[in-house]
């Protein structure tokens, strides 16, 4: 059995600064549904970029989200792990023509691919950077015998990337949409994280962005002796603002309190927003995307115990819009949403932030 | 009226973890000396690396950290913020033969610095790093019209360095000596930290070391609303080990505790040995100086206020030993000292820790 407490409405909330306008989820009633026999249970939510999403584009960017969890969940149902099943995810949003990540994927010359990316597994805590620019090196995944398809992805491709990024050039209108990513919970409870953005377009050459740099792009964290929850974490926005307040690792040790919704408000409001590393910008403009999960004893109503995964997800942001797409492995399709700041709303002082519960049942079989 | 607790004998303590082994200073009973009419307050620390340093060389060693104190004392002296002492302090580190930081320096074919080198300013909370294959630029400073004369040395010296490089060679023959650090705090409380690695000798090319990391190398953050101390950090040790724990800003944020002696000693313990992100590694090797200031009600015995800054400097390693100096502006000459494991205690498994208390008045005038 399945319960799913969807996405609704949104209200105003009263901040304590007055510059931050907090925007509330009320989260309707929870449906049921059957869980099939042998089929894998897990979790994935993607998200196409924090920043500006507009109407004309947004069943484009809409699909976008859709397939990459369509893919994330094939691999789950498959028995991937949530880091095979994120980067899956990764890959597919990556290669649409209406998103920048990737696109920027350059060999420097010294042969190193300068595209940011990296992907995190929360189970062995490994974090892999893809291109040679960065502190970590995809060695630490193949040591463990990891198969990083994105590695591969990302060198084969690189020549047809290019061309279609020079295709693409004219068509691709916003900027700001270079980065996505994607998080996933798997059937044993283990969470990865995953993010990829923009290269050489938006930055100085050989300059390492956020998406590569440990604790600003992506976080993921089973759960241990000191983490009651497993957390994983994806953010996208202005680089310099998700690295000067590590802002992925940040909302992971949040998230270890008691309200999830809460946790995450008050780290945008005050770690984010209100950083004292960013006192002197005019906005901060950032987003992310969060999954917090935990076994929990079956519902009072069932008298066998079960295995139960109870998924907290969230995403929130300070820009004008964020593309999100979301999916159970027990659903038939993916649901996918532009979350935007309310009328009136100021970007990069206001914060907008949504989500839902999802209770994940291990498979009668 | 300077009151200065030195250093003096360790004692092993019992830990938690049966696999640590502190040790405690024990702070002397402060002496007395007399401030100079109209000569400016300041104290500097500075490292030569976490790693092992022979009793043959520890003349030469302390000799560099002697050197680099006086420079940053001079800089204070002369009416300069604490960032630029401690840029003065790691200029004069790096230029030591017996040290290997800045060896490495190297243009990439890019032309690109591939140093790994950064400075923080506690005021501005500004984060400068050497090289352009950093997430953050020079620019930062730049902008700010503050003269970062590292990244002028850096450029000027490359070929004298390159050149004394390959003559130093052969010399060196400890390849773990290859960081140096330094934090400050000036007359008016500003805090400043700073470090510098070895460059292409000990890394894949075109990899970010941890010196050049945002919170992994170095941390400084002046006291604020949440912050009621400043303090300033500065790393050695294994670049994937202090990394992965963003160690400098973890030990920063430890320190807003009552007792840094125990809050650095906890980190050092929880978060680096014991930290999760590095469990399956045989042992954990790092260090880190620290300094952390408050502005304090003056003495009871006298009568008249007086701002008075009181500062605590600790250092703590996992390593064989580590060697540092540190000197008040009031002093006539820099205090330098190789802190070494007690016998018997296992590197990468075992915390040393050392430190004193300084009291500096602003000079009556």
């Amino acid at each position: 059995m399945i319960m799913e407490k969807g996405i609704s409405s949104v209200e105003v909330l009263p901040s304590k600064s007055s510059q931050v306008t907090a925007v509330k989820v009320v989260v309707k009633e929870p449906e049921t549904k059957q869980t099939q026999r042998g089929k894998r249970v897990g979790f994935v939510l993607v998200h196409a970029g924090a920043g500006y999403h507009s109407e004309s584009k947004a069943k484009e960017y809409k699909h976008v989200c859709k397939r990459a969890c369509q893919k994330a969940i094939e691999k789950l149902q498959a028995g991937a792990l949530a880091t095979d099943a994120v980067t899956a995810a990764l890959i597919e949003l990556e290669d649409s023509p209406f998103t920048n990540a990737g696109m920027g994927s350059n060999l420097n010359l010294l042969g190193e691919i300068e595209c940011d990316a990296s992907i995190m597994d929360g189970k062995s805590l490994n974090f892999g950077a893809v291109g040679a620019l960065s502190g970590f090196s995809l060695a630490a995944f193949k040591r463990n015998k990891r198969k990083l398809e994105l590695a591969e992805k990302v060198e084969t491709d690189l020549i047809q990337l290019k061309k279609r990024r020079q295709s693409n050039e004219k068509e691709n209108d916003s900027g700001t949409l270079d980065t996505v990513g994607a998080v996933v919970v798997d059937q044993e409870g283990n969470v990865a994280a995953a993010v990829s953005s923009g290269g050489l377009a938006l930055k100085h050459p050989g300059r390492v962005g956020q998406a590569a740099l440990y604790g600003c792009g992506c976080w993921a964290e089973n759960t241990g002796a000191r983490t009651p929850y497993s957390t994983a974490v994806s953010t996208s926005g202005c680089g310099e603002h998700l690295v000067r307040t590590i802002l992925a690792r940040e909302c992971s040790c949040a998230l270890q309190t008691e309200d999830a919704h809460q946790a995450l408000l008050e780290t945008m409001q005050n770690k984010f927003i209100g950083s004292p590393f960013l006192a002197n910008e005019d906005g901060v403009l950032g987003g992310v995307i969060v999954l917090r999960s935990c076994r929990c004893s079956a519902e009072p109503e069932l008298s066998q115990e079960k295995p139960t995964l109870l998924v907290e997800f969230l995403w929130s942001h300070t820009t004008e819009s964020m593309c999100v797409g979301y999916m159970s492995a027990q659903d038939g399709k993916a649901k996918t949403h532009i979350s935007r700041l309310p009328p009136g709303a100021v970007a990069g002082q206001s914060v907008a932030i949504e989500g839902g519960v999802c209770r994940l049942e291990s498979p009668e079989s």
